[in-house]
């Protein structure tokens, strides 16, 4: 059985590697010419949205699915014709939209924060009448870790915010005072069997993700379950999806959702019975889906830009080193360091030490 | 950096599963059209004697290792002049013989079966009056999952066993009515550390290890420990080690060692905080070790000949499954499904469970 993947980075390296153990194997469509998860899975290389290569993909592999949002929704659409795809077109396109995720959210009874799209100026203008500051203006297609986003807090924002989005359609939100940033990864296959993992708290720098910890037994977990079976089931979805929410007091509110496999989720490699790479393919081949049953305490942190001492970090009894074979380059997501135990003491004193680790490079 | 390995078997496979983590590539010799690790690893196929094709691994790697002891230990000697090579020379030459294995546990103080070096029926007919029925016959080199071993119950079985080795000197042993087989595996790095895994108990059906359980705090573990100990040091040995013993009693009696990561040793994968795979490679890097420690419960059964329903077997909770990609044949071990938790009911269960799916195909 040979899977297919839209986007050879990181995501789809790690697939790869929960995968070979279940005896898949892997094929890759991705344009550059030193893709990272060259070494456990083949590649096409070639763009997105280059029919012939589509084509080639659809007759090597007998299930795509993808590692990212931010690919052509054509391409999934041309190749859904030929190869069964996962997840779902429709999860896709709307997850690719800020707008149309915002309105699913509200249509499924998924609080959100307020929101309203723009078009122009007068529009970005005439919302802040609406909605207060400070409020964020996001593109509705193609940001991610941050990019894409400016924070408005006064009138005299507006002009210089608009003008740097280069007049591609946005929205603009309520900025959240959040007490947490949380998110929750779930599960569900062909039969609708759904597993959800324990919610994260993440913590980002920049719009980057540095740190995410699993949360045990959490007040929000019944809620963010419930919003996340309400998406799954409404998107008949197949696959891992990841719905990050801002919490304050005990609301909860949708941000944001990504059809895929998910950064804070990494923590499952070690700290979960099955971890969310492995129930993403057991989901798209229809396959009984794991426990999602984790251990007491479960974290992730993320290495960025650059690569710390490796002996350094081995040296700390729960690190799970995860590098991602890439060259060093600020900003760049290398690798992650996931720590796992069931002791509580144990737990933040290895991660204060990952922690001074990663910080003095 | 980059890891060769002589060999491209499902241990070879496993090493460069558990090595891409660290950021490590792989490249195997082996003489096979489809060797299984050729989906993890680059491969130069060629045969383990082949001078070019040695001498290529030696440019390509930076460090060189194995994942069987049936390699020419003419071809370690050469690779070890150019590239360094682990685990040592030494451990494999007496590994690959069992007169030299059983003297350097003699020498060692290591407790052994009575044996006798044989190299014609008449020093055979000697011997079996020295040791007394039942007995074992083996070859010296190149036995493995109970090749070239014949059981002697009475003199009349002394002519025929002795043609059936075709005149290759071999070793005759006491019979030992072992009350369990057990093993130990523990690593070594350059800098002198050790760490052992919790002693396994294995249960082998007609020379082939099918089960092996992980004794954690058992009544062996020191006296096994203090035994691989001696073998690791006086070898001065890099890598994974396994020393097989059969316990009689409180009695340990040293079967054979193997210098590498070991079939008895996949449950670490799942059951360890890192398992056997990585702590060679962390080994022969001279990293840090990893910690051995180990789940309450933890097991591993093997998938020989055929592999039964993997929708079965992935239903049973804490079943993590191993497959190595080959065809299926009479005989060969085609992959294992480790069963890891801290709660004796559910692990015996789905032992029983797993155990049944197993052997109904």
């Amino acid at each position: 059985m040979i899977i297919g993947i839209l986007g050879g980075g990181q995501l789809a390296r790690m697939l790869a590697l929960a995968g070979h153990p279940l005896g898949l194997q892997f094929i890759m469509l991705d344009p550059s010419e030193d893709a990272c998860a060259g070494v456990v899975a083949d590649q096409i290389q070639g763009r997105y949205n280059d029919i012939a290569k589509l084509e080639l993909l659809a007759q090597k592999a007998d299930v795509v699915t993808y590692e990212f949002e931010n690919i052509p929704a054509a391409a999934v659409e041309f190749l859904a014709k030929k190869v069964p795809v996962y997840p779902p077109l429709l999860a896709l396109t709307t997850a690719q939209d800020r707008l149309y995720e915002k309105k699913l959210f509200r249509k499924l009874d998924i609080c959100t924060p307020a929101f309203v799209p723009i078009n122009n100026l007068e529009e970005l203008q005439r919302a802040l009448k609406e909605i207060s500051y400070p409020a964020i203006l996001k593109t509705r297609t193609q940001g991610y870790d941050g990019k894409g986003q400016a924070i408005l807090r006064r009138n005299a924002d507006l002009t210089t915010a608009w003008e740097h989005l280069n007049g591609v359609p946005a929205i603009v939100e309520d900025f959240i005072p959040f007490d947490r940033e949380i998110s929750i990864i779930a599960a569900r296959n062909h039969s609708g069997e759904i597993k959800c993992y324990p919610v994260t708290e993440n913590v980002h720098h920049a719009g980057i993700l540095h740190f995410s910890k699993a949360l045990k037994n959490d007040s929000a977990q019944h809620q963010a379950a419930d919003y996340v079976k309400r998406l799954l089931n409404h998107l008949d979805y197949v696959g891992i999806i990841t719905l990050e929410l801002f919490q304050v007091g005990d609301q909860l509110l949708a941000n944001e959702f990504a059809p895929r496999v998910h950064n804070s989720g990494h923590w499952t490699q070690n700290g979960a019975i099955i971890d969310q790479f492995e129930n993403h393919l057991r989901a798209i081949l229809d396959l009984p889906l794991g426990s999602t049953d984790s251990s007491d305490y479960a974290a992730m942190i993320n290495l960025i830009s650059t690569v710390p001492s490796r002996e350094k970090i081995l040296q700390q009894t729960h690190a799970n080193l995860h590098l991602y074979g890439k060259e060093e380059r600020t900003g760049r997501k290398l690798g992650h360091i996931n720590i796992c135990t069931s002791d509580e003491a144990t737990f933040n004193k290895e991660i204060g030490a990952l922690q001074n680790i990663v910080n003095s490079g």
